[in-house]
């Protein structure tokens, strides 16, 4: 994997550039629609990728236990499994196991936890999740760490900071004695946590580097913490991030949340808000956020979105689509599902080009100004 | 509407043929899927053009139910609402106000209901009938029926034939008087009753026949009586329809009885099958029913069916279609319905051209030795 910075805008720390891996480019800023069982819901790879999709995300510990990693090698790999020929990244599975997993019991060693669909006991270590990646094949694989819930004390942060020091090493550690069953490359990021603590996360980024070899992605936020907290920490780490290598901050976010963060440099998301919410009937659009349950589309009969680059925002009235989700006919979330990737990836589009032109620093001011609330 | 007969098969009754209407042509023998709710389940109108579809069905006891006749209306049709360009037929409500509603209460005017979503009462007449679908606004409309279940004794199919018979009377004036709301025409079909007696069957069509513009369908069966008996009735029905009117036989169904009834010369159909069983993971291929689900499948990397003429079929492996019905992702129905739609156009359009070419009944001897039991 190779990352080639393209442009720095002059106003503000955002920058465009080309992450190429073996399974094709991706542009960035770039954001990741989740996977999350080696689909992204609702959609087809080839549907995904006339969207505007460039890479997907993929979760380690929900592909672990179904259909199982080994499944997936026995297939050859996630991206011949799923038939999405494009890059993928796959998580570790740190943040699930505490997140989702039920009892989960954490040592220096690694973390047992009991799956959240049957109760059934599991072990996951740093090499355990670098085998499982392995298998599953991704073009970019994540670092086991220790992700604890936003705002806890020092004390608590700085132990996971150390443990998921020490596990970068374990795992750095395995990937070399243990090399991928592809012909391809797999790049390790190292995760960055620290929670609210500045110091904590200049001290993980300080250890952390030395592990990271084109790459390193900002963990720990997103999880509970205050917003401010969330914008400050990630404005502290990419100030200290290496500037040769792209920033991904897992797990954000809205709209807002991307336009500002990528003006202090970030450069790679992965969120569940777009596929989540169209199942939701929540819907992006250009003037605004669309609730199509709510009784007032019943008799509108305007189309979707016709500014959408989904075919769908021209092809179907309001009216319609909330009709479909009152009687939960299955098209209905295809289609807002649709539409949000379809929000999110021109979103995207649109902020590289502003940054090329050196308008980045203006247009998302009036950005912000529409979405701080959204 | 206009039929055109072209071919007509030398040994069987099998003939083929052209339905003109106002939104397209229909080549028959034709199956109309079902889009019971304006949305033939998981398909964009695009989706089920490309597969092959040139006609489906919207049913008028659901669409009255939700969201209702009047908002379809203020929407310039049903096929305005749902962006299905093609030709349309609804059906008339009756067999779903005895099948589906509670406490149905019939008398000569018409049936009183209780609607199966919420048990609010309901009464629908031969007019009503008729308003809901010239609200709707399908090419063809069907006649409001009594429809009894299977096996009734011959005194209660009696009645049915003469009410039945009575209320297309009522359907024929009431559409005199009050043309359609939209610059297409509306096709009425008068629908046969009669049960699984021949001498009812007879009257049925005898006095049915004078209200027949262009068009006549074959209600009451696939409803609980003896298969055996069911293709004696529709064998007699063909017998006696008028040749150069199309045959619609309601309700059916699999792929052999589509294959034995095309032989005794019927034209249309609709059936659920398709799409229910595709949401079971059960698929028909040109080598037989997969059920997906099963465990045999878990490791079973072979694309799903090469010979499709979907292009799912040879996007997806088999084990990841059964992983995706294992953990509920939608993309997982889809697969399977738009390859059992596949399966039933490519069926039809085979018949088609093997009538055409003179081989329809070698053909189908060796289609019904190898689907009989399916």
């Amino acid at each position: 994997m190779q990352f080639t910075l393209l442009h720095s805008d002059k106003e503000t720390s955002a920058r465009t550039g080309i992450i190429q891996t073996d399974h094709g480019k991706i542009p960035t800023p770039a954001f990741m629609p989740v996977g999350t069982l080696g689909v992204v819901k609702t959609f087809s790879p080839q549907e995904l990728k006339n969207l505007g999709t460039d890479i997907i995300l993929g979760n380690t510990y929900h592909l672990y236990l179904r259909p199982g990693d080994k499944i997936i090698k026995d297939a050859g790999g996630l991206h011949s499994f799923s038939s999405w020929k494009g890059p993928i990244l796959t998580d570790s599975g740190g943040f699930q196991v505490f997140s989702l997993a039920r009892l989960n019991k954490i040592s220096d060693g690694g973390v047992e936890f009991q799956s959240h669909l049957d109760g059934s006991s599991h072990f996951f270590t740093p090499e355990k999740s670098m085998s499982i990646q392995r298998n599953l094949g991704a073009d970019i694989i994540m670092a086991f760490d220790e992700c604890p819930p936003g705002n806890v004390d020092k004390e608590t942060a700085m132990k996971a900071v150390k443990r998921t020091n020490k596990w970068a090493e374990s795992c750095v550690k395995y990937l070399k004695e243990n090399p991928p069953h592809y012909d391809w490359n797999q790049t390790f990021f190292p995760i960055i946590q620290g929670n609210v603590y500045p110091e904590l996360r200049k001290q993980s980024i300080q250890e952390l580097c030395s592990f990271s070899r084109c790459g390193m992605a900002i963990g720990g936020l997103a999880v509970g913490e205050e917003k401010s907290a969330m914008l400050e920490m990630v404005h502290l780490s990419t100030e200290h991030l290496p500037m040769e290598q792209p920033r991904y901050l897992m797990g954000v976010g809205k709209p807002a949340d991307l336009v500002r963060t990528i003006g202090m440099g970030v450069d790679m998301f992965d969120c569940v808000i777009p596929t989540r919410n169209g199942r939701n009937g929540h819907i992006f659009t250009e003037d605004g956020i669309i609730n199509i349950k709510n009784g007032m589309y019943k008799n509108d009969f305007s189309l979707m979105d016709k500014k959408s680059d989904s075919p769908f925002g021209v092809q179907f009235s309001k009216a319609y689509v909330r009709h479909l989700f009152n009687v939960n006919e299955i098209l209905g979330v295809r289609i807002t599902s649709a539409l949000n990737i379809a929000f999110y990836m021109k979103l995207m589009k649109t902020i590289r080009l502003k940054i090329e032109c050196g308008e980045f620093c203006k247009w998302s001011k009036s950005f912000l100004k529409k979405w701080d609330d959204e």
